[in-house]
């Protein structure tokens, strides 16, 4: 199993499906293009993650939040990512590590999606504040996945 | 005059008020701070007008606005910016550098004021695609200062 | 005549050639690629130059450059940027903009290249002291662009 | 204990010292600066130190190192870290979510830092490759800290 398919089962076994993040892609980007399919969404998303830096800030950010949930990060560090602390700061930092990669909208679409948490990154969120589940750096990732394939998508669009 | 006055003066005379960007503060940090008044949001604003890269940033992008207003910005550049054409990114660049120093909460208020154009923002972006009226910078700096000056705020609060 | 080539034939006006901005790639690359070309260096530039983002960068830069020259843009901003003050910013913060898409080995060069000033770097340096010549934007746009296909060469290479 | 002091114990137990990282920004800023002391630079480090992201992602790069040392990280992402692999990226993210609030002065000392590797940088990368220690996030940290307190010591000499 290659890095690309050890992160996409990696994600699922994180309760996040590629189904799940293209959606919001569709979401985002159907108001600007009325021909846009779920299909392409998938393919736009599928090519950032198979971008080594994408891979390393998925896993890495994943990593963290599972060192939380099994204890193995040391305190004050650990209760202020295990309760997803607003002013933490570190997870969007890792995130901005993937939309840096695909430009301004990327990073326009990260900001709107991180304020809103549709779908699935609502989900995560929420479950994310029960004991023994950290999602701390999940949920910024998807934004980050999600706005990184929109941006994508449009500069593609335009060079037709 | 100093060169914060003068640039508030500038932004006054592009038509972008203390007021008009401080509202935009208050009502993205109400939800958060019950207590939040209208006279801390023109404080924070104020201080993130002090800062010299944010003088900086604010004269350079209202002073390419105004270069293409009078066309000395040579073409194929000075019609993708006076079309606001949404792929040309460096206005989003720019309001970036002001964004960038004040942390990860400032990055994603950016994201959604630019996405949803609240106030002034959406009136500023309205007049831009007027004929002689440049504001492909203004709507990202008024956007990033407003950001930031709500990512102080929260900052400063979570001290007390 | 298409962007990209419209963007090769300005930096050319501005005194600065492919192979100028190639043999610093060179440079940069030969001590951890021992088989590395010239021809490589040149082939990853132009892909760089390729890019929307870069394309817009590149020309801002230099229309603002332009302007100041031509005293198209207003005071304090045009002593400021005339005088190339090194606490100005906003021509590194557009040169970030062109290395943020190419990932961390981008920036960790930028900053090298910014300090060294080897090569054109350095004479467009000494050449922007001059009367009537601004090189503010160019400098900062030349360490990003061989920065940014350093990069690019160093992942591409271990792709192999 | 507070924080700030945390984050001091822990760097020191770490081997790095605010004394280390005060020669780095002396080293840096003494070319500028004619009259600049050791004084002000460790006093303008100990400020950047006193910033809630800068221990954030301090504290973040530490423990991913220990947590690496302890074999507490899952593989693939173990052997990319523990070997501190160039591509993987992560490292200079974190360190540049320092380096982002201190401006561009901060960013081209950083690359030049991170490349020339000055005295207790270069120490940590040699340690690092020993079995059993792991510096990968802690190189780029402190070269992200002195970076950081020499673009403050340029902006404050300014003012004056």
């Amino acid at each position: 199993m290659n890095l690309y398919e050890f992160t996409i089962n990696k994600l699922k076994e994180r309760g996040v499906s590629i189904d799940d993040i293209a959606i919001i892609v569709f979401d985002l980007q159907k108001k600007y293009i009325d021909s846009i399919s779920l299909d392409e969404c998938t393919i736009a998303l599928k090519r950032v993650l198979n971008k080594r830096e994408v891979i390393h800030a998925v896993l890495t950010g994943i990593a963290i939040d599972e060192a939380v949930e099994n204890k193995n990060f040391p305190n004050p560090l650990w209760e202020i990512i295990n309760n997803d602390y607003s002013l933490y700061g570190i997870d969007e930092i890792l995130a901005l590590g993937i939309v840096n990669i695909y430009g301004s909208i990327a990073f326009t679409n990260f900001g709107y999606l991180d304020k809103e948490k549709p779908q699935i990154i609502g989900k995560l969120d929420s479950l994310g504040k029960n004991d023994n589940c950290c999602h701390t750096f999940l949920d910024d990732i998807v934004c980050a996945l999600a706005a990184s394939a929109a941006s994508k998508i449009a500069h593609n669009f335009s060079e037709n």
